[in-house]
């Protein structure tokens, strides 16, 4: 195995064609062969602390040479407790159940041919993503148990532990007497070999960006290859008139802080205007105890002299910060039309004492997730209970909202006959 | 309104601003309001008969002078019968179960959350076609009952006729209080609005091509917004060394000649080498019989004389013509592996007595439908017991196979709480 940085098409093509060859194999693995290929690397990845550290030391250095600090840092380090918990989330994964080989109906037609629809792997899965070597451990584990084959192109600057990570999946697949080019690492980071892989129809059957709203627009913008727009979020929380004002304060003050930094914290705070008096000095003194800097309409700047005026440009910002913008509105109507206007259609909430407003809040707004009188923190594949996810599809087609494993999966028509032709 | 031509994007734009605004009312129209609609359709169509006639004559009329023959022209034409099938289609579309509002699953997590997957509209579908009017009506249909507004760029050869049937629409849905802007079409007919909808990202969630293989690979190269990619169809038919010959004659020439313009017609026939020397002449003459032209591999031309020699290039062609390619296979492995070469994952059908190979085959072959002991035929919407269809999908993502209604869909998760954060 090559792994050295080279530039072309074709290295990319070459990998393409291998992946696509062993994903022949690898959808057919049994359910067995495949949590033994998880187990096997959780195993081996514990048993490589050390080198794993090692590896990730050479990241980290790199990026104190290129000056990188605070989060991408973060972001990029590995930890002995860090590594344990990859390893226990790869164990998790081969405890959930295969999706692969379900029959999801079948029905007899008149003529005596037997439809069934049945789920079965997507095929090669190409991922593009940043600085988080434990996406390379991730994704590799949800393909896996897919049966799909992943091709992963992380940043340049995890590129000692993505490789780390990504041989010793290789070396327990091919323990296991399997094809190693079930996951492969681009180790070419350029930017032409994204652009490459964005233009790898015959192979990828599928292409999934994780990163920030740039990388996410790159891939939208130049992508032949179907992809699964993942990620933004300028989620809201609508203060309705009836609201339980301590419950709308504790949802909004978590939904901003309990992690900033992610796609379902909430960054706008609507408030019905017949509450408004009551509310923003209420919500809006526990987001600023919270450290959270208020953009707010003229009520809201009128009433608290810590907010400062939001700009238009506010309404349709992810902060991903301790920021939050804030607004009045005259009605339900009018924030719904707001959230529509401004919204990444992520998750949305309302918190509300009316039932007709409820129903009308869920059943009107139109995005991945819609919450009545909870947090928008909630939106995840852990907490919906699928048990991991490859990312947040904030697109309509194929999956919306958390992807667990049944969305890293297609179907196929089998139908069995016994001679039957058309009329 | 103005139906005048005018070319550019801001006219597009336009139409995709209108598409988004009446995508939230159509999105939320009672099941009685859709049928009512498609019933009222279905019945000025058929008072409107010699009005469509007349406009469709102008196409016609245009077709003759730009010197357009044969199947194009026939494709273009209405006439009373084929109004009175698009009225009838619409009406059973009215017929059909709603697949709006179903709950697909509902559960209780741990921390009290209700969380629901609700199947709703898509939003706004567009759809690029060529000279087939029936496609204006049929997709009008489609979209009315599933609760998408379409945007329709029909050919220019069928302007005339898709703009009667269109108007149609709009005077239905405006005479019954809704926004007309529920189903548009888009008037300019040059490859520039072609171009202005596949980069329409802020209003289109989807869009589909439906003609040949040149526009729909112009689409999936060009577009940004999420495509389904239909159609192409290069299907085998696989005489396994256990078929019953006499059905696998009857299962060629049916999946053939039924109507070889279509994309679930077969364009190769692959023999197994161990009932070759029965199964060329048997089944090879009755497709010359059918006036089938054979290309063949060297034991097929030495067998049937009106063979004429394969080349490279016809295992991968989609004649949709009375042309087939025949080649004899060693194994079963080997009629996979020159399926999943040559094949466009479209249909592909094994006829065997032997139950191992059946269900290898079904397991093995990567395509949206595969048959055992059954013509390629079937696949569609109308034979698989969905009612209509929209198009066949034949790639992975959100539909594979024909689509009906419940793939014009898409599903939003709806969480009730009391009040629920997260810890």
């Amino acid at each position: 195995m090559n792994w050295k940085n080279k530039t072309s098409m074709k290295e990319i093509i070459d990998i393409g064609k291998r992946a696509k060859k062993a994903s022949y194999e690898l959808a057919h693995l049994s359910t067995f062969e495949k949590d033994a290929i998880l187990n096997g690397v959780a195993k081996k990845m514990l048993a490589s602390v050390p080198d794993l550290l090692a590896e990730n030391k050479k990241d980290l250095e790199q990026a104190a040479e290129m000056g990188l600090k605070g989060a991408i840092v973060d972001r990029l380090m590995l930890s002995k407790e860090r590594i344990e918990g990859i390893a226990e989330g790869l164990v998790q994964i081969a405890g959930l159940e295969d999706p692969i080989g379900e029959v999801l109906e079948m029905k007899k037609r008149p003529n005596g041919l037997m439809i069934g629809k049945k789920r079965v792997p997507l095929g090669v899965v190409g991922v593009i993503y940043e600085s988080r070597p434990n996406v390379t451990a991730d994704v590799g584990g949800l393909c896996i148990k897919t049966g799909n084959v992943c091709v992963l192109r992380g940043g340049k600057e995890a590129f000692h532990s993505n490789l780390a990570i990504v041989s010793i999946f290789r070396e327990v697949i091919e323990g296991l007497g399997h094809d190693p080019d079930m996951i492969q690492l681009v180790t070419n980071t350029t930017r032409e070999s994204a652009n490459a892989l964005m233009k790898l129809n015959l192979y990828l059957d599928i292409l999934i960006p994780r990163g920030g709203a740039g990388l996410i627009q790159a891939v939208v913008q130049n992508s032949t290859v179907p992809v699964i727009e993942t990620g933004v979020g300028n989620c809201h929380v609508f203060v309705d008139s009836s609201a339980d004002l301590d419950m709308a304060k504790s949802i909004v003050v978590n939904a901003k802080t309990h992690r900033p930094g992610v796609c379902n914290a909430a960054e706008s705070l609507l408030i019905h205007k017949d509450v408004a008096e009551k509310a923003i000095p209420l919500i809006g003194k526990a987001l600023l105890e919270a450290r959270v800097e208020l953009r707010g309409d003229e009520q809201v700047c009128s009433m608290l002299t810590e907010a400062k005026p939001a700009t238009e440009e506010d309404w349709g910002t992810e902060y991903l910060d301790y920021i939050m913008s804030v607004k009045v509105v005259d009605s339900l109507e009018a924030a719904i039309a707001h959230i529509h206007t401004y919204g990444s259609s992520h998750s949305e909430s309302i918190v509300t004492k009316d039932y007709d407003n409820a129903q009308y809040f869920l059943d009107r707004v139109d995005a991945a997730a819609v919450y009545v009188n909870a947090s928008t923190r909630f939106t995840d594949g852990f907490e919906f209970g699928y048990g991991a996810e490859i990312g947040i599809s904030t697109q309509k087609l194929h999956a919306r909202g958390p992807m667990g494993l049944k969305e890293l999966t297609t179907t196929k028509y089998v139908i069995y006959g016994n001679g039957q032709i058309r009329q």
